[in-house]
């Protein structure tokens, strides 16, 4: 698959997710303050990349991605609303995210904390209203999200990242870190795609294996990107991760050691994938394509 | 039943509920911090109401409350994360509650945050692992649950309260704060009891209405014992609505007014309950001894 496919793939289903998410936080509901507020991140340019997993992870196993808008929009309620919250003062102290000012610049932090945690619980609303899969299934689902997105996932992660800023933290730390801030929801992701679309054991295992490599290469991207991207690409000022003394995979292994740590994820990622026919080729195309970002 | 019969029963069920909560946030899990902070609030002294509620509703309708503690136990985790969110500088800056200092006090803003967000995620997570109901109707129950606490109930009801400080509004724009702030949550935790016990449709009528009044009465007591309570039983500073320039029932009904109000309100539940036999003596009890709180 081309990058182009891949390109036009993502596109139109960003357009049904877009669709989706707009239906459940609309933008005529009351009261319009905090509405207003949740949509402003919502829609302020997200790659839709959890959601798009979700629906890739659903296509690979024969199953048909876009059945599962709510619950993949569930997924992108969650990421949003952690980008609200790491951004605020108390946290990160960001003004701007992909070029555009951060959600308590325009709202206030009060109403950036409550739009985080409408968001939040709209995630769980909105997953739980999915139609057309069996019940049990659902609910196995949605709590592996909640897990994922939990103090012993996502927000764990954020807060071992809050306490060592500023503090020398060992690789092991770091990898427990990235894996539970960014690792673990791409993990639901794809074991939501794959469980929703009734994937055998085998199956699940294999993209389970493929997702922890992923975020795992997405991540260590990610600290290159800060050192080698520039502002425009990556929606907010380079070298902010050395001003804040934060430990990265770049810090910790020095930027070529960073790049082969990722490429050797990708090419794992790749490999937990040989079983799969062209059903997987958009999964193939993601973590091929992730890791050239920079180029 | 007596004022210490009610006492006992619901010292009882606190024993269970403490057990529970301290099962599913557990004090010896990794990362330590988050989930440090997310216990100091949680084990601060609340008065479990919510919970308690959901299981005499389901007493009430011929169940068994005890066997929905995992429902049970994720109402009071999203009790007690609004506890923490509001209590932050951003919101209403309170250094204390019930007598303790608040979360953020001990443990900096950017914890509190993420503690608040820990306990809201693992409600859901909470609540998706309870045991022994029909998967469809769990499935009901916590998405309404998830309806209430959201943008168009609690934290709806939560901006608004933000956006109204030091400003004049309505009795009317009160009335939808208050039922999206408190009442929401009451209403959920009644209907969820009911429905997870098999309760007829119009047994969950008369619960709905039951919940509805007894929020109110509620959160007008609240608004008096602002003026009348003293800080010991109160666990905050008595006046502290008049020192935000908040509206509350007592500035906009006078003392006197907003205490029959709250007698309305009251008088408007045990009526729901008629058809109901002894095994709603606990829900009669719990809103006939609610507005004598400050006696």
């Amino acid at each position: 698959m081309t990058e182009n496919s891949l390109s036009q793939y993502c596109q139109s289903k960003i357009k049904l997710i877009d669709e989706a998410l707009s239906e459940h936080i609309p933008g005529n509901a009351y009261p319009p303050g905090i509405y207003d507020s949740m949509r402003y991140s919502l829609f302020a340019g997200g790659k839709r990349l959890r959601p798009i997993m979700l629906m890739a992870a659903a296509d690979a196993v024969g199953g048909q991605g876009s059945n599962y808008l709510p619950v993949a929009c569930g997924l992108e309620m969650i990421h949003t609303y952690s980008l609200i919250h790491d951004d605020l003062p108390a946290m990160d102290n960001d003004d701007y995210r992909r070029g555009k000012l951060t959600n308590h610049k325009v709202y206030g932090d009060g109403m950036a904390i409550l739009a985080g945690d409408g968001l939040l619980t709209a995630a769980f609303g909105t997953m739980l209203s999915q139609p057309n899969v069996d019940s049990a299934i659902l609910v196995r689902v949605v709590k592996e999200i909640a897990d994922a997105a939990g103090a012993a996932g996502m927000v764990g992660g954020q807060a071992v990242d809050l306490a060592s800023e500023g503090q020398t933290i060992d690789a092991k730390t770091l990898k427990f870190m990235h894996q539970a801030k960014t690792g673990a929801l791409f993990k639901a992701a794809l074991r939501a795609g794959a469980l929703l679309a009734g994937a055998s054991e085998k199956e699940v295992g294999a993209l389970t294996y493929y997702a922890e490599q992923f975020g795992l290469a997405f991540q260590i991207t990610d600290d290159i990107l800060d050192v080698v991207g520039s502002q425009d690409k990556i929606g907010k000022p380079v070298g902010s991760d050395i001003k804040n003394h934060k430990v990265t995979y770049v810090s910790l292994h020095s930027l070529d050691g960073a790049k082969q740590l990722a490429q050797k994820a990708v090419d794992d990622a790749l490999g937990s994938l040989s079983e799969f026919g062209t059903e997987a080729a958009i999964l193939r195309a993601l973590v091929e394509y992730l890791i050239i970002r920079e180029a």
